[in-house]
């Protein structure tokens, strides 16, 4: 790593264009002005918006590139005509190369992981890289993964995720020894969980110098913020997530329609204001923006691709955060622990 | 049935004790005066309830019963000393031996669950019953099940969920199809969920007569009220619910702390504090209290144990309904639907 923190930016990414992203990465800047940018999209749009901010300009790179990925696209699609000349493969590729220490894209979820696989690949003993979330409870925030990488995971998979998961958080919340909870439901004695009661056991019995297990929570610990990192597979994980920000949704359409029906409420609306902006922003996704993908080399954070120039400059200032604190080697650290059992001899039951 | 409704009530069942049932029965027979009860648990507690309330006590037995299932026990401890002789297991017995109609139970869920399956067995071609709730929507409310009487399904037992979950929502929203979604993740081209997608096969070219197949879901779809009966398989089902649960508390918490923390905004809660009872009482789970156990010999309803006499109301008050409705013979005569293969020819892949 350089002195300065090198960004790659896939420019072509948010779905309201490039003039999102570099207003997000001026705002970054503003902040962190230790950040240097790549650019990678079209040079006809994005030109003119560097061209308008000098400051940024001067700190800032830009590469011409044909091809966007659309949002609409499966994942072996994107490869096939974005591979090796996309706005995405070279953000990617420039982390690869040593050009950047990270990269951000507000693009397509699945083929930036697909990319991002084939072009980093996974870490030695990952199998499969997950997205970590920062999820906003009650107490502050939670690392919660795997949020829709990979669907189903062995124990030996689970344990990887709580390794991963509590590195991310030391260095996000400054905690030694984050706590650790697997995702389970309430129903005891039930089938066809031994993955999770198994990744239980070993958590329990290894006691990792680096985490602190506190067994297994369920759905409705995450937003009371139980533990600082919830481990899950990905589809229960995918599924939790998109339903806490139906709920969120769902309740602010509520408040909007309740805030409005009578006269008593209206006028308490206007009292009200500052209190109810606080609550949409804590509310709002785009606050606790970008998910990161974990284990693979190289460290690549997914932007909402809907979101602001405010909230894209958040996922932004995550990834210069992870890179200022060394995630990927505090990580690749912390997944060499010994006695870690070579993958091929793990019974865990992928599905 | 006879033309009463005749509902067993597991007394020692809700966590305020039986106070609240018997407040619960006297407000839903105000509402519903064809209900008749039958109370089962400690008759030193409920006999005093009930002679304070003449015109219920007319319409009600009381079982005199030793035994209290425990909220903390494991279904097999509790089937070990409640079975033959508690509160829950003879209310469950009432339903099998036709002396009921329905079954309500604020009690422990698993030993609920265990009990009703051990007694009133599943009904010809279910292997597993399932839990749906009425989950409150934008558009209303929706079915969803199965939210964690059993981990993992075949695709048969999810189109048995869509069967299932359709009647009950003819029945409770008056829609002749109901539209049907099964819970997914977005990512495409993703391994694992192969009964998933073989559910969706059979729901897509059987076009059944009695629902309105739409295709996937995702988890933010459900408080959208996307569809009228979201199905999935009980883990990622549990995890949905119970998050949603937590978000619904979380945002909560946080608008009564910014509705304290100025005082604009404690003014403005006193304008709009009926607009604030509205939402808190949309945004109540015991405002649609009830999870109804599908696919038995026998309905049982399973309210909230924390509740109070008008959520445990709720619950009975859907009891009432299902019976009147005629829910079980429904579901019964939709599972026998024309085509369906025998179970042992399925090579769906339970987990």
């Amino acid at each position: 790593m350089s002195q300065k923190v090198r960004i790659a930016l896939d420019a072509m990414g948010a779905d309201h264009g490039p003039a999102v992203v570099v207003a997000a990465a001026e705002l970054a800047r503003s902040r962190h002005p230790d950040s240097e940018f790549l650019f990678f999209g079209n040079s006809t749009l994005i030109a003119p918006l560097l061209d308008a901010r000098p400051e940024l300009k001067s700190a800032s790179r830009l590469i011409h590139t044909e091809i966007a990925v659309r949002m609409e696209d499966k994942p072996s699609q994107a490869l096939r005509y974005g591979r090796w000349k996309s706005s995405m493969w070279l953000a990617i590729d420039a982390v690869k190369k040593g050009d950047a220490d990270v990269v951000v894209s507000g693009g397509n979820t699945g083929a930036l992981m697909a990319m991002s696989k084939f072009n980093l690949k996974t870490l030695p003993g990952i199998e499969r890289p997950a997205i970590a979330v920062l999820w906003p409870t009650l107490r502050g925030e939670s690392v919660v993964l795997d949020v829709g990488a990979s669907i189903g995971a062995d124990a030996e998979h689970l344990v990887d995720l709580a390794v991963m998961g509590a590195a991310m958080a030391r260095i996000l919340f400054g905690i030694d020894r984050p706590s650790v909870g697997l995702l389970n439901i309430g129903v005891e004695e039930v089938k066809g969980l031994e993955p999770v009661r198994e990744a239980g056991r070993i958590l329990r019995e290894d006691k990792l110098a680096d985490l602190d297990y506190q067994g297994f929570v369920e759905g409705d610990d995450i937003g009371k913020g139980a533990v600082d990192v919830v481990v899950t597979e990905g589809f229960a994980g995918n599924i939790a997530l998109k339903t806490a920000e139906g709920t969120a949704r769902q309740i602010s359409e509520y408040l909007r329609g309740a805030m409005t029906r009578s006269l008593g409420a209206r006028i308490g609306y206007l009292f009200a204001r500052s209190a109810f902006r606080q609550l949409r922003e804590r509310m709002d996704p785009g606050r606790a923006n970008g998910g990161v993908f974990l284990g693979l080399n190289g460290i690549v954070i997914k932007s909402h691709g809907g979101t602001d120039a405010e909230g894209f400059a958040a996922a932004i200032e995550l990834g210069h955060g992870v890179v200022r604190d060394r995630l990927l080697a505090k990580i690749t650290a912390a997944l060499a622990r010994p006695g870690k059992p070579p993958r091929q001899a793990l019974g865990g039951a992928a599905s």
